[in-house]
């Protein structure tokens, strides 16, 4: 809850430690995409892990899906994401580049909430606002942010292998055979491919794990008929085509979400809203978050999605501000009733006891995997002063930590040293997950490379320990040491 | 290993009890995608993370990496990709209709073995091959099978809203203006978008794993240091856009792997090779799969990828036959190689006892999380008969189970009896994962349906138990029932 931590401390340690690196790194990167290292992986894994336990194998009232992440096109008809998804762009006239129009104006204060594309535009013009390279801009037009492919080898088109061009046009017309606008290629641009999608191949990389779950809606009550209110979780990635991705994995373009959709009849969603509330602060709690951090948005009507009757934004104290970490929104039944009309399929809950069948309504917990660990790594660091120099830690909770234990002899070069390390070693790491040996460098610098990745407990064994069978264990907190037996080290890790 | 299970008796099940589902089903499905229901996920899950344990988890030397889906297209050139990660196509010449020219050829009895696509070619023409519906073919052109993108807010194209048609060409040529062939468009087929690809923007869902490997190979070296040998694992999804994907989850557009790039000296690459060979097998039976099932395929050089100087497939009984399951490839440098020439920086690992730097050498143990739980699915399918009525249930390993115990009241209408189920429930859950309450249905009905999921153990609470503290624990492979103690049940479970 560091909220002084500047976003580049993070990034560093990231890179530094084997947590994040940027994706296609080697390659000079691929904007917006990022690999996670051994102990990002860890993080993460230990974050999906304890959200999947919390909320699906610990309750009875949900069950787990995973669909696929391409799906028919018609979903994101159906779900609006074809015609609205999008962001409103601007082009500089000379090179070509993009830009979202709102960020433009933002950046030189002018206030953008809630404006339409045209409203932008006429913003843009008025304001003679230039390219950052300080050319003439094109007027704003929406960019959808799904990124598009063509499922199964219907494509046609013609590619390029090498530096090569287009020129010409093509005339698109209606089925009855009336022209509409040329499509022109620009001459000076190289292309790799030009292709013309059909119609019955398009698809989408998901822009959201939800869809997936609606669309398995019936098929979970067909297989597992469950006593309403329950829900459907889902963990997975998603796509979106940022124009401008930024902030670290705060706004990528490839991430993960964790979601769940709670089905519930519309005469009590008040309670199960604030069943979820609670349990969102729960996990809140788990991820040992500064509760002084974290900050409730009651989204008012006229920021909410026309279906929604109510919001909560969960905001956090991130290093680039406060930011939305979660979200959880009482979505009437717009989904299974858009799912219903499109697809012609009844999307109907018949109770128990009797009573008529009816299109349930959801409650829908949101939660972004990078979000999350951006604010567990922020929160958790910490520098201060050990013994005159500067010290910089993770306080990770327990459960989340990459390493638990490190495990190191005194000095690696005395072989008694390291063969009673390695008993040690091997003994905790049957018994706990995440221990790790470590022998780089002196006895100081491991204490600080461990402090670094967050390692809650260091085991040193030295010339004390052939003789009574005593370790040192090293507090990351506190940088206390205590003297324990082997066979009392489990009391304290 | 029950070689006689049909697919259609594996995939019915599937879809029946909530393992797996048709991708986008509502919608008439998506052909090549597959979404899992809760208890596909619970296996999937335990199989993902029993390798993750197993593989990373236990030991020392291999480090976790979860890169991007999407990467920077140079990797694709690098790997080959690009060029040749292709399968040979014709097209049906009246209604467009697609197929892979070796399976027409297949189907007609002719071997098509390591054919060109100029030879199937000749042999699609020598023979008269007509598509399924009775036309003429194209001639064979290569597939490209990597799904394509664009990344980032660069396409120009024209789209349409409706039922809409294109027609007229467009003239590329090279960079130094020279006209190269016209790229025509087919006044008769509708289209739902043309877009010319920037060549900058250009990306594809990457089509295997391995290489967000490779490309971290120095961000692992920089920020471990590890010694050799030591291995860099990965879980996560890859697609390929299959001609025509079938066979249930054994050949889909979208599936998921599990790799590991074992990095070696190539004086002793024997040695590792070796050690991940016994490692497979240690797995194949952590699995639960029948040894006699399994085949080792030592693949003849001449079937090798020509830079593997020794491969072997890991094939298994499937319903559909005796096909790969897994594989086991020494890849020599082929694969750091690439990446240092395309990329020009140094993929080197520099020995800790001062010898000279050197690109090492992989041994790439590849598996496939769909086949592998089509394998486990497939192989634990049993039919017997009980009472003079057929039963159907799989022989689950019991850390595999997406249910390990059912709890159930004998009567759910007596509160008393389900009171003291839910005790014996909310204590079993508190204790052990995957445990589950049912009270759907009479007992009878209750212990078939837990077969069919490949439930272990069902234990039941009666009037007894109200007594005497017993529960009656249901054993699912041989349907044998235990009287037992509520606290001696975990010696059980």
């Amino acid at each position: 809850m560091n909220q002084s931590t500047s976003l580049e401390t993070i990034v560093s340690l990231c890179k530094r430690r084997g947590f994040i690196y940027q994706g296609s790194e080697i390659y000079g990167g691929l904007a917006g995409t990022w690999d996670y290292g051994p102990l990002g992986v860890s993080l993460k894994r230990n974050i999906l892990n304890l959200w999947w336990r919390m909320f699906v194998e610990e309750r009875d009232d949900i069950y787990g899906v995973d669909a696929a992440i391409l799906m028919n096109q018609k979903v994101w008809q159906a779900s609006g994401h074809v015609d609205t998804f999008s962001d409103p762009l601007v082009e500089d006239l000379v090179n070509h580049k993009r830009y979202r129009a709102d960020h433009l104006l933002k950046d030189q204060g002018i206030d953008t909430k809630g404006l339409t594309a045209q409203q932008l535009d006429e913003l843009i013009k008025n304001n003679k606002i230039k390219s950052p390279d300080g050319n003439d801009l094109s007027s704003v037009r929406q960019f959808n942010m799904m990124f598009k492919t063509q499922v199964g080898p219907t494509w046609m088109g013609w590619q390029a292998d090498g530096d090569n061009y287009l020129t010409g046009k093509i005339q698109p017309k209606s089925s009855s055979g009336e022209a509409l606008a040329d499509f022109t290629i620009d001459e000076n641009r190289a292309f790799s491919e030009i292709i013309a999608f059909d119609k019955n191949a398009q698809s989408y990389l998901r822009p959201e794990t939800a869809q997936g779950i609606f669309t398995n809606f019936s098929n979970i009550v067909d297989s597992f008929y469950p006593d309403l209110p329950f829900g459907i979780a889902q963990q997975g990635k998603a796509f979106r085509n940022e124009i401008s991705p930024r902030d670290f994995i705060f706004r990528s373009r490839e991430f993960e979400q964790m979601e769940i959709e709670y089905f519930v009849s519309p005469d009590n969603w008040q309670e199960s809203f604030e069943m979820w509330r609670g349990l969102v602060w729960q996990w809140l709690e788990a991820l040992g978050l500064d509760k002084a951090s974290i900050h409730e948005l009651e989204v008012p009507e006229s920021d909410r999605a026309h279906y929604s009757k109510r919001t909560i934004d969960f905001e956090y104290d991130f290093p680039i501000g406060r930011e939305e970490l979660l979200g959880l929104a009482y979505r009437t039944d717009f989904d299974l009733m858009n799912l219903q009309s499109f697809s012609g399929k009844k999307q109907e809950y018949r109770p128990k006891n009797g009573d008529k069948a009816f299109v349930p309504h959801v409650i829908e917990p949101s939660f972004g995997v990078e979000r999350t660990i951006m604010a567990v790594l922020s929160g958790a660091y910490r520098e201060d002063e050990v013994n005159g120099e500067k010290r910089a830690y993770l306080k990770l909770p327990i459960n989340l930590a990459p390493v638990r234990v490190a495990v190191s002899p005194l000095l690696k070069n005395k072989p008694e040293l390291v063969d009673k390390a390695r008993e040690v070693y091997v003994w905790l790491k049957k018994n706990y997950t995440a221990v790790m040996w470590d022998d780089n460098g002196n006895i100081g610098k491991r204490y600080r490379r461990q402090d670094e990745i967050g390692t809650p407990f260091c085991v040193t064994i030295d010339f004390d320990s052939l003789k009574d069978d005593t370790v040192t264990v090293r507090l990351r907190d506190t940088t206390e040491q205590q003297r324990v037996k082997v066979d009392s080290l489990a009391k304290i890790i």
